[in-house]
């Protein structure tokens, strides 16, 4: 019988009526003809809860306490979804972390998975039952509950479909898969049936929040098919995998998606002497001040000097520019200057390192635009360009429609 | 160093201020060179919310599920603690049932304790932690989760103290002791120093509801001196012990308290032929339908019959008089009766055994009063008399006063 683990988050387990409508769909896969895991989050606004209940007590809450705290959240509703589906019929059986045996090691908080022993899982479905597992959560070797980190859900989902050799992994959210570029942005912007998981990790950094990077890496590593599904409505969502999909074999699209991120600020020194090490000595403090830097260009500038540039989160700029100017002083730099209006269009496709002039082609649809770029990166799968944020719209939808993502290619 | 175990209830950690109040109260008993293991129920209301989830999807839930939903109630509760000790510069760990080895049978929702391995918490100990232990859970021997009922954290509490050979376990309400009486009947009840087991367990079962039964009879079993505080006043409380305390030893008390039952009906048939198994036809049917009868009277009445009386929870009445009538009819009976408006007044008292004249004394101070007896039943440390409900604060007064209860013998 196939296996499927399925993964629903805190919105799609929000209320009591919630519940009972994924045990709804849960027996739907099963009567269907699949064993059936499950993985939970807490309900949706119950973390917040817990954490706020443990700054009171300690602003500075975090270790071995708060990750003891913040598991009874999974635990509240893996014990009410596996009521729902015996009420309805069909024997089912919680798992906390530690009953599943999801060893950890000892982070707390942000701990990573070592190893799912099955044995009882397997034992559970072989009797027919469905299994129900708190996502989040594990154990370390001395028995000490341990959590993931936000989010942590998806990555346990992956690691119990690696685990039990599941033949899909099925993460249920609130959007009903990914887009070619944010729908809110562009109407047009179309599902994708298939994606690869290397244009799905540039696609979730640069912005597509649908899945946890982390969730998808370990996909890929273990050879998972992971599939991204809308809880409230009927559709195949979105599968993850190695191949490419029906929609892709025949003719492979360029591209696959337009990621943006809103959130971005722009750094630039000017007139540096270009010698080794200078690289250092700019991002150096940055990341001292535990600022995390984005994009990286350095140009060759005029007279032996170099021009070097980097963007930071927006909420990070004024510490940057602070930081930027003691070391331009230092290395004694022409000039400083920063930016806090820009955006960042990324368009990302594996079909792109068969095909030369997708780049050309890029900065011939934003010129066409009159759009001004102000700084460009590349890499193998996707090219990244900043401009004004007054394009960011302009941009996503000009970049949609010249490279035809509207309709199936 | 001594060792002492301390529970909390609900009550007592029902906010995070409260849960900082016992933080601070622990540190105290620290400082004074105590080890300490403190237990700590759901915070109070946490539970019923727990269970009001649990009911909306299924009105009839229990068993395993049921469990590992309420036992997130503690674990919240113990990381706050815990977290609250840290804190304030005291390590602590907290333990849920499962992670300190509280070893239970698998009857899901009313599990009996078996074995607790105290090896971790020792060690923490040693290093000079303090411990801080889920109430009401354990976990049985495949690692289910499982809960010990209603108000089994005080049996956790003792538990623990046995296992880890603690010097005293003591249990902090929201009251301040063991009193003579009900306050609230008699203003002038005086909180005792010292009660024994036996005594506790009577005033227990008859409606002084400080401590749950099973941890008394726990605690006599593995001889643990057990107190009862205040969480929120300061006094010593009452030390419940096999042997009498100081204010017993030099001239022992007849009585050590009076308890009263308002919930009692009473039920009676009259002229049934006395022949064997006569108890057990009247009784019977009454088990039958789940009604715990309290207690049961037998005289020999006129002719060879017999009249046969005993009291039931006053909720319990009609469907009791309802199973009596069918069983009057089929021994024939001469009569049935009932009254709901009566109440039980007992009082108690190790004392007693060894001093005659108790209950004439009794029966003498309720004459003087003008108070009809209408049931009498006696055990080695107790006698209980059923008066009508107008006569309970009357009664009660009387025998507080007359029984001298109110200066400290």
């Amino acid at each position: 019988m196939p296996l499927l683990v399925q993964k629903f988050g805190g919105t799609s387990v929000g209320s009591i009526e919630r519940i009972e409508a994924v045990a709804d769909k849960v027996i739907s896969y099963r009567n269907a003809g699949n064993d059936m895991v499950v993985v939970v989050s807490a309900m949706g606004g119950e973390t917040n809860r817990l954490v706020e209940l443990a700054r009171q007590v300690d602003p500075q809450a975090r270790g071995r306490e708060l990750d003891v705290l913040l598991t009874t959240g999974e635990q509240v509703t893996i014990a009410l979804l596996a009521m729902a589906l015996e009420k309805r019929g069909y024997p089912a059986r919680s798992y906390t972390g530690a009953q599943a045996r999801i060893m950890t090691d000892s982070s707390h908080n942000k701990a990573r998975i070592k190893s799912i022993d099955n044995v009882k899982m397997t034992d559970d479905l072989k009797q027919g039952r469905i299994v129900v597992v708190a996502g989040f959560q594990g154990v370390d070797e001395h028995n000490n509950i341990t959590t993931l980190g936000r989010g942590g859900s998806d990555t346990t989902g992956v690691a119990l479909a690696a685990a039990l050799k599941a033949d899909e992994c099925q993460i249920f959210t609130d959007v009903d898969g990914v887009y070619t570029t944010d729908p809110r942005v562009e109407p047009e912007a179309r599902r994708l049936d298939t994606i690869t998981f290397e244009e799905m990790l540039e696609l979730a950094s640069l912005g597509s929040k649908v899945l946890q990077i982390r969730a998808v890496e370990f996909a890929q590593k273990y050879q998972v098919p992971l599939r991204v599904l809308s809880s409230f409505e009927a559709s195949e969502g979105t599968l993850i995998t190695t191949e490419y999909g029906t929609d892709k074999t025949m003719e492979q699209a360029l591209i696959s998606g337009i990621a943006f991120n809103r959130d971005e600020a722009q750094l630039t020194i000017n007139g540096v002497s270009d010698t080794p090490g200078v690289a250092y000595q700019i991002i150096g403090p940055i990341s001292d001040a535990n600022i995390e830097v984005d994009m990286i260009v350095q140009n060759v500038g005029a007279d032996g000097t170099t021009d070097f540039t980097f963007t930071v989160h927006r909420n990070d700029f004024d510490t940057a520019l602070e930081a930027l100017e003691q070391t331009a002083k230092r290395m004694k730099a022409r000039e400083v200057s920063g930016n806090n209006r820009i955006v960042k269009i990324s368009i990302v496709g594996v079909g792109m390192r068969s095909h030369a002039g997708i780049a050309s082609r890029m900065f011939e649809i934003l010129a066409t635009e009159g759009i001004n770029i102000l700084m460009i990166s590349t890499s193998e799968i996707k090219i990244s360009v900043v401009v004004d944020e007054k394009y960011l719209e302009l941009g996503v939808r000009a970049l949609h429609d010249g490279f035809d993502l509207k309709t199936k290619s």
